[in-house]
């Protein structure tokens, strides 16, 4: 795991030091290459039987994360590489993470849908799935309940006092969410029941075709040329001639304005006023999924990874001794919650349009739809929180 | 309409003046008697067809107003008044105002669902009815973007100050709410639609029926009965013997005493905090309706609306001319949609039972029922912001 610098007086302090050049760019990519080869050879090591074990899931997740910086950094910091080689490398890196991220994707799609509608039967979730799914915008229990003794309503500070920081999530006496309780199956409705097993059947069979094409993919040519590339990137990073004097942060900063531009474009009045109810605006369009309106969230997503990354590379740091900027890791979180959300939502709305389902089994979809737009909403909500709060401290 | 001074200042310069005694209350019951036989006799003129005249509506509106405030006077000031009489008299005003009230809640429940279904299908709500159905917490598109201009992130301020007030709720372009559009009622999904077909057959036939109610109540020997006594009370108020002399803000006090320790039970806390999701916690249940969560918040509702009567008789300020507390009217509203969505997410549930509807029917009415909840819980949210300023400004 990264080790946490935070500094929230000063965020511009990260510029102090050495002018940072392509020099550490490539200390950058020879360090993430290595960590694709080192989480390659785990993966291998860790067998990759129907369902994975964790050693494979943590393997695969490491693939991922190491392709998606090498990939980020070969965009952000094109002009300091040999361009052929980049242009080759980048959709390749691309089609690595994609494939390699859908069999988490419909695990993870799953539980968020299975525990949401236990929420929504008013049982209590499976202990470890309410804090996966949903943390960020809502809390666990415990933390609930200590945030909650901490904001309790005295009636001497301003409104805002009570406004919780995001990942905070005050729930008072009267929902079941008692972390002495034990997890209860049994106390579904009919409609839930029935929903849910549709939702298993259908995701878990998008999960085992996933994983097959995973399998397939890394078995492929196509995937031994990628590997053999990073094996080379790890020891030779093709920089252009002048990159070891150029410096990076002007590629960097423009990073980061496209990340600024395209967050000033996001409704980001109406996300910051509790309840518009504009996630759901399109709730019953007769439109197939994806909502159009989340593209832009979709996006910024993108660039603000990619902003991430690029900070990171401009540091020169290696993998795992990063300094995290914790505003911007929860700004990333909201959307990825921004992400999950919005397509369990479709999955949801998807699962409705079954040929032959019972009414209750539509009914339950329909609630559990509008739910997990109703959380696309929220994610919306504390991404505004988070980026206000950014703007504010660094002005 | 009554006039509104506003003092957000010093609220407890309503104290200032002569000590309110039981001629201050015989003033407010012979004003509340007078509006209730003027209101009879208007209803009567106006006639009373199915479906009922603006003129006939708005007669029952204030048959029922004067009902609810004699009523909560008798309930209030009990002490200061014949007790026999009081209690022959407050069962039969509460059957007068809530045999009166269905009527008119049908209509407002149906308008409301209607309202929210062409809402969620991304199609325009018919002009007017977004504003009665959704006003408070959603406002038209006209306020909207005045309040959006007027919040428009700076970047400068702190993260409170883009918080809207109750009743401003700042939209962003992007969303269909465009004041110059033309309303379009023709792009409901298949779903929506029928889903809208059944609410108005079910919510239809329950507005005749309490419209029948309705009249044959008017016509009955027990309601003439009452239109007696009330016109009694128009000339002659049974105070006890020391009513005159005994001031009526003690048991004016009582009354905001229950208020207050009803509001210290809700679960304030998280209803401040945005998107906490525990309206629909029990969104999937197998439990009919209504909400036990809810209970408490109706009972505030009613607390308040004593309160208020009570401000009012303690002024002896006669109907038309009351000095109306904004702060206690925009946290009334809140209860007043909070009791709306809970009532219209409960009709929506109901219609979901209906025997042998289509599954993209029973999906839309799962949406619908979402929505509601979630506007019960933004309700929540609009009531916990209105108090909390109201007990910061006070203390």
């Amino acid at each position: 795991m990264a080790q946490r610098h935070l500094d929230p007086t000063d965020p511009r302090s990260r510029h102090a030091g050495p002018v940072p050049t392509g020099d550490a760019l490539a200390g950058y990519l020879r360090a993430q290459a290595t960590e694709f080869l080192r989480a390659l050879r785990l993966h291998r090591e860790t067998g990759s039987g129907a369902g994975g074990s964790e050693g494979s899931t943590d393997a695969a997740r490491a693939l991922r994360r190491s392709a998606r910086r090498i990939s980020a950094s070969l965009h952000t910091f094109q002009s300091l590489l040999d361009t052929d080689w980049c242009e080759g490398m980048r959709p390749e890196l691309a089609w690595v993470s994609g494939t390699l991220a859908m069999e988490h994707a419909y695990t993870a799609r799953l539980e968020r849908l299975l525990s949401a509608l236990h929420r929504l039967s008013g049982s209590t979730a499976l202990p470890g799935q309410t804090t996966a799914a949903a943390a960020g915008t809502r809390a666990g229990p415990a933390a609930g309940s200590r945030a909650a003794g901490a904001a309790r309503v005295g009636g001497g500070g301003p409104p805002a006092r009570a406004k919780p920081s995001v990942g905070e999530a005050p729930r008072d006496a009267g929902l079941p969410t008692d972390p002495t309780s034990a997890p209860e199956r049994g106390n579904l409705t009919v409609g839930a029941a029935k929903a849910g097993a549709l939702l298993d059947r259908q995701l878990n069979l998008a999960r085992t075709r996933a994983h097959s094409t995973a399998l397939q993919a890394l078995g492929s040519s196509r995937f031994h040329a990628i590997a053999d590339k990073v094996a080379v990137l790890a020891s030779e990073v093709p920089l252009t001639k002048t990159a070891s004097t150029t410096d990076l942060r002007p590629l960097a900063s423009a990073a980061e304005g496209r990340l600024t531009d395209a967050v000033a474009a996001l409704p980001l009045v109406t996300a910051g006023n509790p309840y518009n109810a504009s996630a759901l605006v399109h709730g019953l369009s007769p439109d197939t999924v994806p909502h159009p309106q989340d593209a832009p969230w979709h996006q910024v997503r993108l660039l603000l990874r990619l902003h991430r990354y690029a900070r990171e590379a401009q540091r020169g740091e290696p993998n795992g001794n990063a300094v995290v900027d914790l505003r911007l890791l929860s700004a990333g979180q909201a959307l990825n919650h921004h992400r999950d959300a919005s397509e369990a939502a479709a999955a949801a709305a998807q699962a409705a349009r079954t040929p032959r389902i019972a009414p209750a089994t539509a009914y339950a979809l329909g609630v559990l739809h509008a739910d997990q737009r109703h959380e696309v909403e929220a994610a919306r909500f504390a991404f505004q929180q988070c980026w206000q709060k950014e703007t504010v401290s660094t002005s």
